[in-house]
């Protein structure tokens, strides 16, 4: 093999990896309603509704800093990014798996704590732990978790399925966990500069929650159910919104417009994003891990979604050709790019 | 916190800490057959058959070596020893969802020898790759596989079910792969003291295939339904026959007697112990990862069993008052005992 041909997995990126390594799986199974490509995959088990499943990995020094990490909020929010994956097709959340993988630095009380936040998530979501794996490994903390959910078969979501006129919907705020962390890597710094120092973390709980310990949006499932309204296409914003905005555009094959100033951004995220020199709309677009969800709905639901306090109307779809856009709020057309937060490229 | 008194996870070992920590897990989806403390998780989805899932962690410097690892062969026994989780419930496995967490040491052609291997056991085993999550580790390569299966409700085996009577059998023949993984020791031994060496593995491919890549049994599901025979109780051997003779006889609140002499071991196995001075009943006792299934079944299906060439009797349930036994060939009796193989007691 000659060395130099080889090729550096950073150059793709992650997704332009995943792409690469699954362009030519081929499914046999008559179950498999929905394979890689989506939040989660689709399966039909026999039953009224889907089984939905999907699988996240947390890596110590890539996903969570042990400095500033609590270990009951870590376990807490390895269980909520999986759950934000079934919110996110239309469904529910049923049953978790975890594998664990410890050094020999971690003690019996600090796996204690973890498994005291990931029951937490588990009694509050109403979900099942039902199994896993716990073996050693030699550097740091990782952990892979699975869950299985259900959604009813006529009102799954897919990332496919935006068309042109639909309107596109965010839940929550955005920009809060990014500016949570960027506090926290503040701090760490200080920290490390001066041992003395106290940290300034007052007043911020809010930024801090969204990082350290976010929630799932399975209640805008409900919430969109009551209302009688079926997203016609949907994602969970882990990468930031840019990046998810573009993920549904690409897979719907439609374009996406997002007025910059219709962005629900929390005062909190505003004024930390200032006060870091960010502009805040930016840091809503490609700060990562708000876990809110991003969705599209017929212009028909226009009345049913516009009185859904938690939502918000940010744009529009239209045809690809129309490419992918950001209206800034002085009315000017920027084409929508992401930086989002990719793992596999920093 | 007093760090005196902390505890450090190598005290409890493997089971011992999986039993402490989800000691007080509690099910509330009705959804949820079984939980913690099988090979698989059980699930009732709405269909006619149960949905079974299990997860597998195999990481870089515990389970692996990547001096005498193929990423092929690693590719592939990822997906087996899942796939074995399933026949050790005597179902079949359907669908899998991968998580790798990539060094930057990998290159692009080596995760796709490590898929390539991956597709390839799902082809055999036609299954499906349905999803996964791929980040970037700092140190290594961290694989996480969740499988998904399905069997029919009544045919499901569990670990416990055994009762006093029953013949315990076995598929296939054990000890190789441990045989294989000290051969394969061995030369990486004499290669770093010197790397002129030619590596002295002639003859030897079955025990390396043992190790390096295992099948998993869902033939013997199959040969199991076609006999009419359904197991009282059934596990997979991943941690060596002592390991989960243990695990089944503590779960059915049974004791297991096991004659030495019965238990199948292949010639180049046999020869390969007694050149490492070990016996080579010990090898098959205590050397883990054959996935070979060691099940129970009641006395009334002994003519079924008997005519089926990949498996032996080796030995029977009794009260659980008699305990546990090994019937050596001289007919004395000793405490079965497991050394086996657990990554967290090294």
């Amino acid at each position: 093999m000659n060395h130099e041909n080889l090729t550096n997995i950073s150059e793709l990126g992650e997704f332009g990896l995943i792409d690469h390594l699954t362009r030519d799986i081929k499914l046999n199974q008559p179950s498999t309603v929905m394979g890689v490509g989506d939040d989660a995959a689709v399966l039909k088990t026999g039953g009224k509704k889907y089984t939905l499943v999907s699988t996240d990995l947390l890596i110590e020094g890539v996903h969570f800093d042990m400095v500033y990490t609590p270990l009951k909020h870590l376990g807490y929010k390895s269980a909520i990014v999986n759950f934000s994956d079934m919110a996110a097709m239309n469904g529910v959340p049923k049953q978790i798996v975890v594998g664990l993988g410890i050094s020999s630095k971690y003690t019996l009380e600090a796996l204690e704590e973890f498994y005291a936040g990931l029951k937490k998530a588990c009694e509050l979501y109403k979900v099942d732990f039902v199994g896993g794996d716990t073996t050693s490994s030699v550097h740091g903390l990782f952990i892979s978790v699975t869950v299985i959910g259900e959604v009813e078969k006529d009102k799954i979501a897919y990332r496919k399925g935006a068309k042109p006129g639909d309107l596109l919907c965010v839940s929550g705020d955005l920009g809060g966990a990014y500016m949570g962390l960027l506090l926290l890597e503040r701090e760490k710094t200080v920290f490390q500069a001066n041992p003395q120092a106290q940290p300034e973390l007052e007043g911020k709980d809010y930024i801090l929650q969204r990082q350290l310990k976010p929630e799932a949006r399975v209640d805008i499932v409900e919430t969109l159910k009551k209302a009688d309204v079926i997203p016609t296409s949907m994602i969970d914003i882990s990468d930031g919104l840019a990046s998810e905005a573009l993920h549904l555009a690409k897979s719907s094959e439609v374009g996406v417009a997002i007025y910059e100033e219709k962005i629900p951004i929390d005062q909190l995220t505003f004024d930390t994003a200032r006060e870091f020199k960010i502009v805040p709309s930016v840091a809503a677009l490609n700060g990562g891990e708000d876990y809110e969800l991003l969705f599209t709905v017929d212009q028909k639901d226009y009345d049913k979604i516009k009185v859904i306090p938690e939502l918000r109307i940010i744009g529009y779809i239209s045809d690809a050709a129309e490419g992918n856009r950001l209206v800034t709020p002085d009315n000017h057309i920027v084409e929508l790019t992401a930086q989002g937060w990719d793992a596999l490229k920093k």
